[in-house]
């Protein structure tokens, strides 16, 4: 038997008897000829049948093609496949929800949710999980060059006091235990085994708020190194790491970043920052921002942010640093020049935090005190107290979400876009 | 400022200045000269002081020292640094619990799990996690040459239906919902979209028993293939990828497998495999084996296959196919030869099932028929099934144990000595 050849092979064998297997994309019956379109993994193939056929699989249906390949400047790719002998591989598939085969998603995003699975076979739909998996991949590359050992930290925890907020119980062969909001407290406990880590997995956050930017489940690209020196080194790295993931996009995901013309954005070398304290003075300047509020930056902000980065900088990304410390977690290292200020950063792309990050504490005694002055009891934080009364060095780190990523890198506006199978305050299926 | 060196890249740099940084991690004082030794990520650096010098940090401590590189065929590597100074970058660490310096690891599995923060920093036990982490690129790599695109499922999921027993509850939102024990249903969804797909991520099983081989979270390698003939060509693909995570490990964790003197395996070129059947006879004719028992294999039955493999084959892989079908889950595929036994296979290495694979149904009207054979309502099943309804190919795959796969390279009896942080029946911490 002739071995199975992909959609996207047919240009190259012209005058050759191939076989191709897929699904029917399409079906164009017309007076004197019959169009089936048959989609793999590789794209489409066009496959020619003389006169009206009237035994055709349906769309949808799994079938095996063999066939002549034809050069014909009008097919897709320049080639199809003529005399052909279509077998189905099974049996004939129910009509789709949506037409699978217009070139745009005919459906709304619950019909697209609700129905994931047969949904996602959209080229379109389908494309953007193939830019989120290179994505990851040039995560995870550019760490591997720099040392970095990948983790695989538990997900189920004993105690919620990370946040305290919005973590899921879980029956624990009759204890109560946690999903874990985050890998933190296990990546920076690694860093004194490993220096460099970085875990790809998921987090679990029980948001109880309907937004566009947060899920019950994401995917979490955390990354964390000691024997730095401050913060401006996490920056550093960070920069590096994007632009790995956004060189991955082309390299790896070329054919779904043209099908998506996805902007890929460029990642200056040193991407412009602004101090916490000097945003605030250039949104009081400039929007209804209000200095007397919340120290902290409301999604409007941050978008008025990074436009001005844009404008001024020309660049996609914003670094704002020195976040209050009273707005960051107890083990965030505070900017020693100005206590009140944290030797921590977020990154703004297109408008949006996409990523947090910064100088963690690593003196057992400052973890104390941290604590103290939060009225934590030290008793709920035995094991990550003893990661320091241990020795470790100068560290930080940071969390990407992939999926806003993947959000930003395509323009969508909501995360579910780039979520396969989402889930959230209303959503537990497919 | 010179920029840090690594204990590694010493012997190459003698006769130069330089910054190395690490813990402490041993002292040795003697009359007239003090060795304080350096560990990086890298390895090891040997530090001479003059005189036996008092003021010395303790072991484990973070220590920065700047120095002149000498050659010496007698240290470490065969350079150490001479005329030091050594600068702590924290505070003093705590003694640990058992001494990280010495070669071999001088605790038992308890205190080492309950430490394990400080614990793995012993080399021994950290170079696990390198050979494992090795592992899990290699699976990757192979799989992204062959056209797979890596996918995040949800670990959250509203039925327990696919085995209905072992699985945690979470409180989601006011609702019931359970945590995966499988990306399967995910997975064969999947195969739909990008044809073939491959997971990483966590698994969690209420596993009430305290064995050395369950825990209540493992690392699952995942990977479903669509177009296949049968099982065997999974069997193929399962081969390439357990030959592609060998040879990772000898190419990107070579120290590690040193240190731990790893016996790699030879991946034959065709895996022997014996029929479930056959393996029946086998066990009936040399050992204790009643065959009017379970038609199952229990750890003693696959420990002897595994020798006869060894013995008959050359191989310390062995593959059992054809399961009995009453054994497997309802979404098997059938032997079409022999319906009573299955298309599914279990890999064994070296004594231990590290695999467990086959072809999986996909016609829809197979779908129905094994449910109402097995006594189980479709209503259950309503996204599954729409999946099979919707077009699906012949497809099959499997799931490697991440740390199963990482004890059985390094010899070790335990799979909590291959997880960082293991989490069981009894153990929820650190």
């Amino acid at each position: 038997m002739i071995s199975r050849s992909l959609a996207a092979d047919l240009p190259a064998r012209a005058g050759e008897h191939v076989r191709i297997a897929g699904w029917v994309h399409r079906l164009r019956q017309l007076k004197s000829v019959t169009f089936v379109v048959v989609r793999d993994r590789s794209g489409l193939a066009q496959v020619v049948l003389p006169g009206a056929e009237t035994a055709l699989p349906t769309e949808e249906s799994v079938v095996e093609v063999a066939g002549l390949v034809s050069a014909n400047p009008r097919a897709p790719g320049g080639a199809e496949i003529v005399r052909p002998v279509i077998t189905p591989l099974g049996e004939p598939a129910r009509r789709p929800v949506f037409d699978l085969y217009r070139p745009t998603v005919a459906a709304s995003l619950p019909t697209v949710l609700d129905n994931a699975p047969l949904a996602l076979r959209h080229p379109r739909l389908r494309a953007r999980f193939e830019v989120a998996s290179a994505g990851v991949a040039g995560f995870r590359s550019t760490l591997d060059e720099l040392g970095f050992t990948e983790t695989h930290t538990p997900k189920i925890v004993g105690s919620a006091t990370e946040s305290g907020a919005n973590v899921f119980g879980i029956d624990y062969f009759g204890r109560r235990a946690y999903l874990a909001q985050s890998p933190q407290f296990f990546k920076q406990a690694l860093v004194g085994v490993f220096e460099r880590v970085y875990e790809v997995g998921p987090v679990f956050r029980a948001e109880p708020h309907d937004t566009t930017r947060h899920l019950a489940q994401y995917t979490s690209l955390d990354a964390e190194i000691g024997f730095i020196t401050d913060h401006r080194d996490v920056m550093a790295l960070l920069r590096t790491t994007i632009a790995g993931m956004v060189e991955a996009v082309s390299v790896r995901a070329p054919a779904a970043a043209e099908l998506l013309s996805v902007a890929l954005p460029v990642v200056p070398e040193e991407i412009p920052a602004v101090h916490f304290a000097e945003a605030q003075e250039l949104l009081a300047r400039h929007t209804e921002w209000d200095p007397r509020g919340e120290p902290d930056l409301a999604p409007a902000h941050e978008r008025w942010l990074s436009e001005w980065a844009s404008r001024e900088h020309g660049s996609e990304f914003l670094f704002v640093t020195g976040y209050p410390m009273a707005k960051r977690p107890f083990y965030t290292h505070p900017d020693p020049l100005r206590p009140e200020y944290s030797n921590s950063f977020d990154l703004l792309f297109r408008g949006v935090e996409l990523v947090t990050g910064g100088q963690r504490l690593h003196r057992h005694s400052d973890y104390l005190a941290a604590l103290d002055e939060r009225g934590q009891e030290p008793e709920s934080y035995v094991d990550y107290l003893d990661v320091f009364a241990g020795g470790m060095p100068p560290h930080g780190g940071f969390a990407i979400g992939l999926e806003r990523w993947t959000a930003r890198m395509l323009g969508l506006a909501n995360i579910r876009e780039t979520t396969l199978f989402p889930r959230d305050l209303h959503r537990l299926r497919p």
